[in-house]
């Protein structure tokens, strides 16, 4: 009999929740393998403050509520372990809280930084002969990272960029004659496009919106996205456009950078809508309006993608099921086995192989002219968006589980970060 | 046996198709009255051009898709009439399409401006001894009509915000302690703070977002709007905010028009949201994201409110009945019955009492220090956000109804805008 551990890591997700339902009921099934999940309070740094939930006090009724719960129910961090070498008292760290508190499964619920710590963790505690199985969860609305057929988080995003470009397309189209003719809306993606294409799935036909969608992995040409905007005025009377918030221009600078960096050294970015409608202003002159998404999109629970929540509760279900199966430094992927209708099953990765790898769009989804997707594209990302998946709703609101959960009794001094 | 012509004017609603589906619906209960429903392309620029639509080539299904489909079905526009003074020739060529088809029912479906101009037709028509029964059909998301309960468009807006912050501050709360700490989300209002005070109603206890909320009813004070994120994150960890567009500071300039400037020093056109970011990041060093829902959130039809939808159709459907009833020159308005539960029936106004009043929240509906609601304005707001009224899907997108109905021939010589 052991602990378990989960933590939930970097962005949250409108189905992050959903993961952990799935570690926290398959746990609850396999009660005579593992006697509780502990949970970190804000992910990774709740381990190192010996700061962990006990989920044994949540009743099956809450375990349930967390597949309908957007945003980190535990809290959740940017915060990476830096290499062993670099920081070894982190690792030290995290061991003698695992062992203080009969830990022997750590289930780690992030993008491909955290499946490095995972992988980094089981390293370590084989080094040091301490019994540790380190299985990842991916997560991530960026859908970047390689081997799974989709991250969960992702195909939510996916449904809410789609549904509200349609949306939004059907209001421009309507005042456009007299009013806004350019209406552009930018959506999450540092690197890869994935968000922003998806938004391409609300197109049926030419000239149904989004007319034109400005990926990271396209080079911003200033005059050729000038003269696409002027063309799909010319021809069906306004320009709805999607942007990627990650989209960089000819020498690579991001179109909007505001020179914030967050804890992993990313640039914090934001802004690059006003940016396009200042151009579409100044240089042709038509109205404009612009949305920028930013959180909405991704706690958007309320439009989930019934797959995706499917999904992000199955890998966490599988990542319990291959720890007691022995398995070790792997992570559950989704398998694809068909297009239409969607047919997937839960496969197996290596950690080390998902780490640090970022996974763009590739060159077949990206439209020739460099401002939309392809066929094929389309063929992988429509499965994704299947489904509604709607919470309780309570007096007009969805009603959402918040926790309260008491913190296990610490039993080691106090841990400051370095 | 007679014609009616119905328009739909200015910023179109998630509902104001429900509006025009209560019209339509009903005209077709008194085929025995009303011959058919004459639609203007493009609102009542569509009357002025003699563009036309006949909506008995709509199915019946079509029709009752409009109670789902977002946007304006027909087009709406920008454009108000000018005073019979100013503009007879308008009002004589208004009279002269009519006369063409047949038409003496007249329709508007719009907010005070538009109210307005049905009076003033209604006026000159009596004038001219054409018989014209004009009726107004309230629709505006920025909720400020005197006399109704509430403005069909509104409810469903009040509930997209609130569902968003919710939603969001969850995403907020997961990350705050090594991320975000101040969320930002900018909606619509330009004079009236009715859709940000609508945020208000995902807060149910003291802590939980949204924490500010921002209204253009009170002038913006930076030290007090600091003073309090600060102590908000202070208090809870971290401060989401909710900002109406139309805030303003105390010289009356909008905050909007006060951000960023380009290399020419002409002002960047931005919301208000990315001002207040910038004071945040400057003044107190927090890391802070923000959204803007611009569109997005009047076209939500997927998260619109029963309540809403039930109301637009009514005041639609009675628009007819009022026509029909020999009545003219008024519109039909929401009338309160009570709170909880919600009751409410149609009652009547004159055009004349709506026309060009606006209704700014009022001061006992804000909160002592500015920064909130109370608890009478929840029980005001509360009853309308009430209810979900799902579109179908297809393929995991709301599948709403596109027309391509045919134009009516013209009988009249072109005529131009002046």
């Amino acid at each position: 009999m052991a602990n378990a551990f989960y933590a939930q890591s970097g962005g949250v997700t409108a189905v992050i929740n959903a993961s952990a339902s799935g570690v926290i009921t398959t746990a609850r099934e396999y009660a005579s393998q593992i006697d509780k999940v502990l949970v970190g309070r804000n992910g990774i740094i709740g381990a190192l403050q010996e700061e962990l939930f006990d989920t044994s006090t949540m009743t099956d009724a809450d375990v349930a509520a967390l597949k309908y719960t957007p945003g980190g129910a535990f809290g959740s961090c940017r915060y990476k372990l830096k290499s062993i070498e670099q920081n070894l008292a982190e690792y030290q760290r995290l061991l003698a809280v695992f062992k203080a508190h009969d830990i022997h499964y750590f289930f780690y619920n992030g993008g491909g930084d955290s499946q490095d710590t995972a992988n980094k963790l089981a390293q370590f505690a084989l080094a040091q002969d301490y019994p540790l199985t380190c299985i990842g969860i991916p997560k991530t609305v960026d859908n970047d990272l390689p081997l799974t057929d989709t991250c969960p988080g992702f195909g939510s995003v996916a449904k809410y960029v789609a549904v509200s470009i349609r949306e939004a397309g059907l209001d421009v189209a309507s005042m456009a004659e007299s009013s806004t003719k350019v209406f552009i809306m930018e959506v999450m993606g540092r690197h890869a496009g994935w968000i922003a294409a998806a938004a391409g799935l609300a197109s049926t036909h030419a000239g149904q919106p989004p007319h034109l969608i400005l990926l990271p992995e396209v080079l911003f040409n200033e005059a050729a996205f000038l003269s696409a905007v002027k063309d799909c005025v010319a021809r069906f009377g306004y320009c709805t456009v999607v942007v990627s918030e990650g989209l960089r221009n000819t020498e690579g600078q991001f179109l909007s950078e505001t020179g914030l960096k967050d804890a992993f050294g990313h640039a914090q970015l934001g802004g690059v809508a006003p940016v396009l409608a200042d151009l579409v202003k100044t240089q042709l002159g038509f109205k404009y309006h612009w949305a920028v998404a930013d959180y909405l999109q991704r706690a958007a629970r309320h439009i989930a993608s019934a797959v995706d929540v499917e999904q992000a509760f199955a890998v966490g279900k599988a990542a319990v099921e291959f720890a007691l199966a022995g398995k070790n430094a792997v992570l559950p992927i989704i398998v694809r086995e068909q297009d239409e209708p969607y047919r997937w099953h839960i496969g197996e990765a290596k950690l080390a192989d998902v780490a640090n790898v970022e996974k763009p769009l590739p060159a077949e989804y990206i439209r020739a002219d460099g401002f939309g997707i392809t066929e094929a594209c389309k063929r992988y990302l429509a499965p994704l968006i299947q489904g509604e998946a709607y919470p309780p709703y309570e007096q007009g609101l969805p009603c959402y589980l918040t926790l309260d959960l008491p913190l296990v009794a610490k039993k080691l001094e106090g841990w400051e970060k370095k």
